[in-house]
């Protein structure tokens, strides 16, 4: 089941740089290996800004919901989440 | 080079039914050819709307601009672009 | 699994008194067979508006798109849509 | 008599672990207390955000304002109340 | 129970002045027995605008959102509604 | 002459309590003052928002931010000002 | 006393063009009169836009309204209002 | 005098296709006058809309008023205006 | 060359008094030297906000955005430029 | 391959004024070495803000990012980018 999920990151201004450094190393690790579980199969950058469209594939509501929160940047993000379903017209 | 396109359809109230029917059918094909050219490599309905997100990989705006205005639907649509970059974090 | 569906209806100004009555008629009873089967487990009227906020328990997005858009006011309708997962404080 | 409210939690940046957690607990204490009263009938987490959305079932407007206002969370809130009507498709 | 009520009324571009006369005479007529049963104890135009702000005082979500469903220019109007409560600073 | 004004209020995070009870203390007296004199003949709280919906009686433009500018609780209110004319509906 | 007005024209597509042309004649005749007159001290086309901004000088909310709803093009603008007042650094 | 132009078209969908190609014709005649003269040196058109962003150097608010005013799509188009000045980081 | 310029004033919550009382009295000394040169004809305090409507009398763009610039609370405002043109109704 | 971008900046309140000043330089070199490269061929000042449009000329949405992310004040912006095609009117 696919959710398309847009993510902007916004750092506090006083966060040590060591400590964004290590978040965003945490980050990288949880997203890449959700990415090779194939729970996260796609992770763009927008053009310009520090966000990204991601497509997610669960089981449902619940699990994708465990997945955000648990991100490390999660509470540095605001995330917006958009249901999809099969397209009529889709050749896959 | 990938773009997310979002599409919001919103056909005339007097259209004919025939009418309609017609251009979504063109609508299809041309949609389909192009998925099976690999330029227009997802596309998926946004749940309980008459919309879709979609994502393309062309050569250029130029390129992009010009199969979007090709769609049969185009004078009936919405359409929002992002352009997308290869994020840090991507395994692929 | 739960959504949170908001419909905001619009009829065109010009339907005739007898269409938009037998619509809204078929319209009550596809949404009631819904409510007895359990997969719309709640409606309510928003006041002053004519919408109504509504509770959805299917098993997938595709199911819901699948019932959305099955809705014979569905042309005529604004639609939007939010996934909801289980709260850590609901006691059920 | 119904209200749809959204919850929107806002944690200052600064705010210690501890002091956070403590008020978690209260507000969970609160709103389980609430929920077995009857007058806090769903509540439901947004997926993706540190939100909810929950169903008030209350005598008043002043009532629904009172235990809102009570929430331990209530400064750190961005709140919206809807308020319900019963809907002439409803089958209870 | 106080509401604080905002209509915004778009009348369609066709509309026969007849028959735009006519709906306004009823509209008054209806608004002015409810201002005289207390239950819309206040009714204000905003200044350039074909809209009101309005007070209603009723029982319920429910009796409200009847009372407006059957204002006569009910189907071509925008209607927002704030509940209202008690304010500690009130004198009255 | 009548305005509809709204108040969200927004305290600084940092505020120390003592300083936030004396401000809101002198904000009730200034208030229940202006209400006595007739120039705020209504208050009511925004059910589950630190806000208020408020009418004033005013002679000119310059009267009513005079009062205004002269809350407590100013420097820390988002106000917004409509300005309200005799609805041609109104039975008073 | 003063006040901000915009002025945002739409004509319906389907109005005859000696229709338009008509009451814009009556629209400029009875903005010209009252311009001479003070009450209407300022108007300023918006570059780009079949929209104005314009000053106001009236005694009341009252006298405003009933200027503004007296226009020949009222039925076709959007209108917003802005109260204003002495500015405490302005030299007159 | 530079200024940064946006220009969104919407033809009625009813508009005879021989009309809207005239329209189109002349419009385009118009614009390439304009570019030719140095008054409108750049005009892209916005990926997947009909619409465009352009930059105009005139000599004043009143002379571009006045060119975009003379737009054969004018009646059909909404225009935002952004007045631009040198960046002192140019090198030009 | 007219500009309707919108200025909101927000000043930092932690800035001490002297230092807000010395920008405010800088500013307003700046403001009157342009009312009085005729290039800052206008200025009104905008109803119950901490904000100014403001015409300026300028020869250029550049010119607007050097005098805007130059502004003691320039770091403070969000300021909004509408470029105008003469009306074809104003009588002056 | 031309792109439209917006560049708002916001420095943190406390940012000490050599720091600002620092990174401004940095900024100014950084922007003139890519405009004289021909990358950044356009860069505007909007007329009171702190705020620029610029157009870019580069060979895909990578190498844009790749360039933006670069500029020292990227932290401090908000970035919005609009991908630009040939329009069918253009003379060059």
């Amino acid at each position: 089941m696919k959710y398309l999920v847009h993510m902007d990151v916004n750092l506090p201004a006083g966060m040590p740089a060591e400590e964004a450094a290590a978040i965003k190393a945490t980050e990288k690790a949880y997203s890449q290996e959700l990415q090779r579980s194939g729970k996260w199969p796609e992770i763009w950058r927008v053009v310009g800004e520090y966000a990204n469209y991601s497509i997610f594939d669960v089981e449902s509501n619940d699990e994708l919901h465990g997945i955000l929160q648990g991100l490390p940047l999660f509470p540095y993000m605001d995330i917006t989440v958009v249901p999809l379903a099969k397209h009529p017209s889709d050749v896959k």
